[in-house]
């Protein structure tokens, strides 16, 4: 919970300067305690957002690579850009099939749920899996101390390599469990184009394969035999469960809050990407300071892409206003953009605490929603965070190894891949 | 999965013989691989039910203790009797404080799952707790190979019991969870004259609050690093969706089939019990004798503990048919005494198979199971499994300390607690 609190300046510094603004971003936790701290420009000038400086307070190295920090600005790309979901494709194909083999084999009325997996054409299905493999080959450096990887030889190597798609069939695992038991919860018929399970097959056995889905991905925590990445994962579907609860339970200013807000989506979308990167880097044995940047690439990655989820809801595929399926605001869920825009507007709040049961009032908050900046300013923190997750990528451990900087440069790749997807 | 297919002969080898019955249990497993086989005479004769041999094939000691066998046919008891709950009563209020700090203290919308917990009066809620502690104190016996316990001085022992504690919290927390889930799946309004969390907080927070106690259980069991016990114990929550899916999407043959029926009743409520005791010996660092002796107490008393709560769904506290709830046939679930009764009149599966829905088919029901020995014939197999967990106790290597003697008193004393209880 304490690192939540990361979040409980931002509302309060953006309010606080129009044109220029100093983030700071303090976090303290049992895995991570640091400070970030940088400045903005204002969004209109030139340069829409520049990453000044982050500084860690522990033992962290500061990032200081400037290289692709500003990588959204430029329309040309320096480096050779690989697709990121093909340098792993082989990878996915197998993970999918374990996926679905170990649902499928033992309770075949639940088989269905391995639709869910890596549904064809579903990009965001693909993102997790993708993201943890690239991770695994980017944190493949020498740890300090210890003996260089020929002599541990290749099968440790496979063997390794073996755990870290655990770790990405766990998270999918999770991922899905949640989706079920939010299916649930939100009685929703449909999921982003999918049958929903829920209509599919009903509410009790969509809570059931939810259940089966976690006990499995405990079962395969624990056959990894490391305490430390059982309790991080575990500790991702408590804040799962915190997240939903927040958005299911708020009051009306807790709702209007940018904090709160920010709080609520790293526990419902950034938490599980974030710990599962680190966990990737803990099996290699990586340092403190490389599992934290894993995790900080997750982090910002993660909350990156629910921003731009959030503008999507409003926009779709195209860039008006209302084009999008406005799922958020008939469940009355208020994000980032309606946040924006009631700070220029502070009168749509009443249409907000109103509630959108009724289209007029729909209307009326589109109206507001499009006079402001609140689309814009969305996109300008997604686009902060998808910069700070590449910075963290380049302030990992130099490596000469091709394939590492591959993987890292495919990694960086999906931070404008986040940002500029239309689905 | 495999190992429920050891109750798969008895509904033939019960059909097979109407005075006297030879069962075979057999098991495999990737933790147990046993043969059980006893004898017994018919329910008509003088003494009821009468364990001959209990036979382990792999490196387990024949039961062959009969002292306490048959202690349901003598009125008098031998020993001193103790109050079970009494010996623990300190250590449950501790653990009881523990689980509603852990709950209360982060969610507060989730604060009433605590009320769950220990609930005065409910006796099935100290149940749990109160065995896995008693067996805490009956499995510390010397270790064969290792230093005598004095030799690794006090705090070890504190350090373990307090590990033996966390799984009686585990395992709280996994059953109220798949209470809670429960709940939501079947709509159930009440469950045992508590509140249905369900009713006071909605599905939403019900399935939620599931999910948190199911993490933090996880958590908990993590910080256990203990792999064995991890695997073990995540395997129960799959046991409990599996047995709940069994319940669910049954065919007419399987609601009908004492097989079927036995392998989701070890699945619904065998398989914590059992499993945890196991964790309890496990975390002592016990042999796999005696590890498997406290499965075997755990899962017998389980299953015999399921079979007088199916009688008292009929019976209630009376002796008379249709004074108990009769919840189970109204959700359409075919219980022990039913199935025994079918076997006397085949008649009755024709009412079973259309339903309950109306009251004149309950009627006709009941007249069945009251011109039946399904009643009595259930409460024989109760009978028959409070005896195994009986004689499970009695083969623990012998003891002089009287602490673990009175344990062990004790859970025999709760065998047959489960078996006169009234609620």
């Amino acid at each position: 919970m304490l690192f939540s609190r990361g979040f409980s300046r931002i509302a309060r510094n953006l309010r606080g300067s129009s044109n220029g603004c100093r983030w700071f971003l303090y976090s303290r936790d049992q895995n991570h305690h640091f400070l970030l701290l940088h400045n903005y420009q204002s969004p209109r000038g030139s340069t829409d957002t520049v990453l000044r400086s982050l500084i860690f307070s522990k033992a962290l190295p500061a990032l200081h690579s400037t290289r692709r920090q500003v990588h959204h600005q430029s329309s040309s790309i320096v480096e050779d850009q690989l697709d990121p979901f093909s340098l792993v494709a082989d990878e996915l194909s197998h993970i999918a099939h374990r996926l679905q083999a170990m649902v499928a084999a033992e309770v075949p009325k639940l088989a269905s749920v391995a639709e869910y997996f890596f549904k064809m054409g579903v990009e965001g299905k693909r993102f997790r899996p993708t993201i943890l493999l690239l991770m695994s080959t980017a944190v493949n450096v020498p740890i300090p101390g210890s003996p260089p990887t020929n002599e541990l030889g290749g099968t440790l190597t496979t063997k390794l390599r073996s755990r870290q798609q655990s770790i990405a069939e766990i998270t999918e695992m999770i991922h899905v469990a949640s989706l079920l038991h939010d299916d649930v919860l939100d009685d929703a018929d449909t999921r982003r184009g999918i049958g929903s399970l829920n209509s599919i097959m009903g509410n009790k056995l969509a809570v059931l394969a939810g259940d089966l889905l976690l006990s499995r991905a405990c079962v395969a925590l624990a056959s990894l035999k490391n305490t430390e990445v059982v309790s991080l994962i575990a500790k991702v579907v408590e804040h799962l469960v915190t997240g939903e609860t927040m958005q299911m339970t708020s009051t009306s200013d807790q709702r209007c809050s940018m904090e709160y807000y920010m709080e609520k989506t790293y526990y419902k979308t950034a938490s599980l990407i974030s710990s599962s990167c680190k966990a990737i880097a803990l099996l290699a044995g990586q340092t403190a300071e490389v599992s934290t940047l894993a995790f900080e690439y997750g982090k910002n990655l993660g909350l990156a892409y629910q921003l731009i989820d959030d503008v999507l809801d409003f926009t779709g595929t195209s860039a008006s206003l209302g084009k999008g399926s406005l799922s958020d605001i008939s469940q009355g869920i208020v994000t980032a953009p309606f946040l924006f825009a009631m700070e220029e507007f502070p009168q749509l709040r009443a249409v907000v605490d109103e509630g959108f049961d009724n289209s007029a009032n729909v209307d009326l908050a589109l109206e507001y929603l499009e006079k402001s900046r609140g689309i814009q300013r969305t996109k300008e923190l997604a686009m902060k965070h998808a910069n700070l997750a590449a910075a963290a990528i380049d302030s990992l451990p130099e490596s000469n190894d091709e394939e590492v900087r591959k993987s890292r440069r495919a990694l960086v790749d999906l931070t404008r891949i986040v940002f500029t997807r239309t689905k």
